[in-house]
Formats: C-alpha cells, structure tokens, sequence
C-alpha cells in the first residue's frame, strides 16, 4: 500500500513550507532575466589558476591525508591560518577557539542545534538574514526584534528586548544582510556591555566584514567582549560567538565556514557536529589552507574589493539617475547588498511580479522580518551581475518602480 | 562577568555527554598502537594520481562552476551518475529520486530532522551504527531492537517490535557495521512484506553493498520493496530510504553521500537541507563526477575489493591460529568489519584496558546496543592496518585474549 510520507513528518518539518516567493524568485532564474535577488559572488573573481595550482601540490604532498576522514574540530593547520589571520583584525584566538564548518550556515544550524529548546526566544535584528530564521524554526525558535537604522541595530529599544529573556542574540554588524547598514562603534560597546549585563550571549555572523569598499575598519563584536573583560590570555573565553566563511572571500563551492568561541563551547558544537557530518570535508580544507598561504588570499581581497566596490557604485549611481524619488535605499560601505524601502502604499512582492516581466528581479524584504513588516521593502544585491547588467537592470527597474508608484499613491 | 555556558544548551545538548570509551580509544591513536578501532578505508587504495586528472580538468573545463553555489539536490549530472549506477544494480530511479549529502553521517541527521519527534520510537538491530544513535539521539529518539544472527536481523523478533509503532525502522542489509553480518535474501523480502503490512517506513544503510569479497550480490531492500510494488514507472514512489555514500569506493575526504527515496521525501529533505548547510560541495560533486567517469570507478572498487579481502582472509587466518577457543567471531563476505563474542564472564572494556598495554586496540560492542547488553563483544576493522600489521595486532590481542579468559572463567 501507499506509504502517507506527509504523516510520518516531525512537527518542526510540519511547520516547513515552500513560499511564494521562493516560488516566484524560481522565475527569475530564468538566463532572460537580470536578477539583483541571489547573493552569489562574481564568478570572474574566483582564483581559478591558484586553484589549479593548489590541487596540484596538496595531491602530490599529502594526497592520502588529504582524501581520508579527519577530526571534527577541522585541519589543524587551518585553523592556526585562522587564528593568524585573526588576530591581525584584533581578535585573539587559539586553534582551540575554533571550530571549521561546512559553511556558515552548518554553524547557525549548530548553534540551532546546540542551544534552542521549542519556544525559546532568539533576539534578532529586523530585518534580519533569512538563513539564520531558516536554521532556527526547525528548533522551534520563537524571536523577538530590535529595528535597524542607518547605525544598525538601534540600541534604544535593546534592553526592552534583552528583558524578554533571550536564549541568545544575532548581530550581522558589518554590511548587514540584507540592510547593507553597518553597526557603529559605539553600538557595538554598548551591545558587549547590555549583553554582558543580562547575560545575554551575542552570535556575531560576519560573512562580509573584510569586504570594506570606503571607511574605516570597525572592530569585531568579540574583539570589543575580550577587551571589555581584560582578557590577558591569549584563549578567548568571553560572551561571543563568532561566524565568518571563506565563501565571499575565496569560493562558496567549497562549503567552508568557521567558528570562533570560547572552548568549553567549541567543544558542544564539536560534539554535536560529530553527529551531524561527522567533518567537513578534509579536501576542501587543506585546499583552502595551500591555496592561501603566503599572501595570496591578501592580495586576492584586495581584487574582489576593487571589482565589487566598482559595482556598487554603479548600482548606486544608476539609482540614483532611474530611480523615482519616492524610493530610499541605503549607501553600504561594503558587502554584497543594498536595501531600498518603497512608499508604504506598494508591496514589494506585487512589484516583483511587474519586474519579472521586464526581466528583472530582486528579493522583496517581508521574508527578513520574523515579526512581521517590511512588506514595502526589497533587497538588491549588487556583487554578482556586471556593470553593464547592473545599469540595464536598476534602469528597467526604475521603470517599473515609476510605472507603479503614481497610480499606487493616488489609489 | 563569567557566561555560564552549561546552563543555556538545550535540553538535547544537556543528554550529549563524553563517554569513557571515547576517552580510552583516544589512546589508541598513538602511532605505537595497532588499532583496529576505527572504520578508516586503507590511503592506499585512495587513486590520488586519478583525482590529479580530474582537479586539473574540471578547474580548465567548468572552473567557475565548481567553485560557485549550487542547488541544494546536488550537482545534476552526479545525480544523473547514480542513477545509471543504482540501475545496473536493479534500482531503478530518476535524478527526482535522488539527494547528495555532505557524507552518510548527513543523510542519517536529515532523516532525524526530518522525521523524529522527541520520545518518538525508532526500530534498529541490536547492534547496530553508532553514528546513526548519535544522530538520532540529537532528536530525542527512543529505540526498540531486534536481535541478529549470522542471517542479519532476526525476522522472528521483527513483528513484535513493528507493533510498538515505530517511526520507521533502520536496517543495514550488507555486511553490517558493527557485525559484519548480511541479511539474507529471504529475511529482506519478508522485511518488505512486514514493513508494508503495518505502514513503517524502512532506512536502507549500504554504504559496503559493492565491497563483497565472496558469495552472490544479493539485492537491496529498495530494488525489492519496488518489485513488490509491481511498479512500472522509472521513478521510485515506495517505502524505503536507501542510503550510500563515496566514502568506502572513492575517497571519505569528499564527504559525498546520496540518498535515494519517494520525490516527496527528497523535497522534505531538500527543505531541510537547506537550513542545514545550503548545499554540498560543489567542487567535491564535480570532481567526483569527473574522477568516476569512464569506468574508472568500477575498476577501481575491483582493487578495494583484492585489496580488503586478503586483509580480511589475513585477519581471519590469525584469528583461526592465535584466538582462543572461548572466543568467537563472525565470518563477513565482504565490508570493513567482524564481530567477536568473547565469554561471558568477561567485560570487552576491560579487555580493551588490558590490549593497549599490549599496544593493540579494537572497540568493545556494548555502545552498538542502544538498549543495553553486548559487554562481551567487539568489533575489528580489516580495511585499515596492512597485513604485517593486521598479523601482528591479531597475535598481540590473541596473547592477551587467553591470559584473560583463564582467570576470568575461573573467578
């Protein structure tokens, strides 16, 4: 007989549905259509010949080591590449503060994993990365948010929300997924301090935070932590758990992420990896750390900034010529998104539909906002098409958006 | 102030605990110490100047490609790969059919995701995986058990345990991990009865299926269940969940598993995925489409087998001519592992004490049976140590296996 899968499911899959949206941004990968809605890098920036390069010597040198099963904490050599690299931004850290995942999002699922009970709150920004809310429901996260502005999460309605009870807080403090907005300096003092007050731990995921186009760099969340406690040692045993990837800086195809957080806790995540994946892949680990090594990852930064900084100004100052004056948006400082908000009177959903039909696509912001809201906003991404595509693309759009935004205000 | 980490886990991570065999078999990994305790492939079969080829092929050919984001099913053409594989075995099925995880360990966390609810039953032979307790355990699960014997699980026990209503029931058909044991083809095709009989799902574990050393490829559960069916479509729509993995044939390092199962249930898994880690390598999918093309992965899997089966003919040899009498072990055709029941008087943890002096190591079975018994048993991997070693490693645990058992019979 017929097996009924749908009544077999656990609760928490129960809840997992396929939106509409995702549906409708299924159209947009259409090769018609200049889409604005991913969040990929740009191919043509992917070290292709250092890879080349790479493969060669880690299977000539270590061949076996590289294709065989190794411990769940990751290839010891890069995490001490880690922890250099680390403590030249500030933050000092030990191999035993670090854990690899096969990317970031494994470590949101993790720390999922790890500390949510059904029905615990998790204090968020709104809006706030889809991935991390995506991670979070199927353990029953229930959340509670603090706004945005142009200064990142506003602080004046955080110690309301750190009230609540919180199992954990979520700050992307630099270029922000999707708000493109950046957390500033004394909003980050004051997070490690209300977070310290309440007992509150911060998850800071910082995917983008070596990708500044203009500005001063900003020190780390868990560099402001270990400072504020006086740590003197060289281990971090403070009150953050860091995220980053190698996947906007070297290549997203290789699944690898990292952790950075006091040991005791390194060692839960380790022990629930165990189960999860057993590893991330040793292959791509030791390529990472070959391909690397001397300098090379340095200057690649440097190239990626130039080409994704040259396309945000393009995207901007495209906006800027086609874009109705009824449109805001914000000005990133780096990253790999922008954020506009549309009169209160238009849905961004609805305006999709009509850009989908002039080949063009973005990702409307509702979704980003686990408490409601937003439905008027829309995230672009500005890393992935090519100048010409970004002007083409923001300009069609512009049209849509003049198209829809007089008969909508006057309706 | 000091975050008391401990007090913010969920009450899943609280049950996860270090357990004193973990902290014995850590000594095992000195380079002194003959282990048989792990399940490692030997390195040298790994066909490293093989992945040489491919690395510098798919780098010149689709370079970008691989080292972009992917669809969370997995790279089409591998798909497409193991489908033509799993049909010259008699499995029919379509790309639809078919999830890559990030190895085996993921395609067993999946299912846990997707399916148990805390308290929820799940049926399982005694013993049976670790790593799938490990990842279901995550999830609240409680288990029922049926014993083996040399024919695989005992069919005489499986009525009564299908009657607690179990969530589905897992089963490894070939050569199981731990006892080596394989389910015959008469007890596979009542298992298919039984499951449909009272609507429990069936999880096919065959990660071993292809390294059989002696005797008749027997078919798997899926191919049979589909048989019983009477279904004439390509595609797969009935009530097992096979799983298998690269690990065993290719290379671990990768972390390349798949997952074949009803569309409806790849869709869930897919969603499920999602949060959990977006996507599998993609520069690990394409290379291990690369580097199987061709034939090459046939012939290679025909060294694994030449080489496993005079590992295992050696390890059975001296067992034969070192063990005691009061010991016995099961005889595998094919896999990575066998089995040994030693008196009951005596506790395989202590034994296990007892063999590091000696510099030899193995695993004691009591962990495999996730409601209790088997202190007297053991598992021995063949796969990893080379015949010398294996020779010798046998002969030290024989001398230390009969200056146990006088004693310990006696007292």
């Amino acid at each position: 007989m017929h097996t009924p899968w749908d009544h077999r499911y656990a609760q928490r899959t129960q809840r997992m549905g396929s939106s509409a949206i995702r549906e409708l941004l299924k159209l947009t990968e259409h090769p018609d259509i200049i889409s604005f809605a991913g969040g990929l890098p740009a191919p043509d920036v992917f070290p292709v010949e250092a890879f080349g390069g790479a493969c060669e010597r880690v299977l000539r040198k270590q061949g076996a080591q590289a294709l065989q099963y190794s411990t769940t904490e990751g290839y010891l050599p890069l995490r001490e590449q880690i922890a250099r690299h680390s403590e030249r931004y500030g933050i000092k850290v030990t191999p035993d503060n670090i854990l690899i995942t096969s990317g970031s999002q494994q470590a949101l699922d993790l720390i999922g994993k790890v500390f949510i009970n059904p029905g615990d709150l998790v204090l968020v920004e709104s809006p706030t990365y889809l991935g991390a809310l995506q991670a979070w429901n199927a353990y029953g996260a229930e959340y509670v948010t603090v706004p945005m502005d142009e200064q990142g999460m506003n602080v004046d309605y955080l110690e309301e929300a750190l009230r609540t009870g919180p199992k954990f807080m979520y700050v992307l403090p630099n270029f922000q997924n999707p708000s493109g907005v950046t957390l500033s300096l004394e909003r980050r003092r004051l997070l490690v301090e209300l977070a310290d007050r309440y007992g509150v731990p911060i998850i800071e995921d910082d995917p983008y935070g070596q990708l500044r186009y203009e500005g001063d760099h900003l020190p780390a969340v868990v560099m402001l932590d270990d400072q504020y406690r006086n740590n003197c040692d060289l281990c971090y045993h403070g009150n953050v758990i860091y995220l980053s990837t190698f996947s906007k800086i070297l290549a997203p195809g290789l699944r690898l992420g990292w952790v950075i957080a006091p040991p005791e806790v390194i060692r839960k995540l380790v022990q629930s990896k165990q189960g999860t994946d057993l590893h991330t892949a040793t292959f791509t680990q030791v390529l990472a750390h070959e391909v690397s090594k001397g300098g090379f990852l340095d200057e690649h930064i440097k190239t990626i900034r130039r080409v994704y900084s040259e396309r945000r100004n393009v995207m901007l100052a495209t906006m800027d010529r086609t874009f109705p004056p009824e449109v805001d948006w914000t000005q990133p400082e780096g990253g790999l998104f922008l954020w506009g908000k549309l009169p209160v009177s238009l849905n961004a959903a609805e305006v999709l539909e009509a850009a989908v039909e002039q080949k063009v696509a973005f990702v409307p912001g509702e979704p980003f906002h686990p408490t409601g809201g937003g439905h008027n906003t829309m995230r672009l991404n500005f890393s992935n098409a090519t100048p010409a595509m970004i002007q083409e693309g923001i300009s069609r759009l512009g049209q849509v958006l003049s198209a829809n935004i007089p008969s909508k205000v006057l309706s």
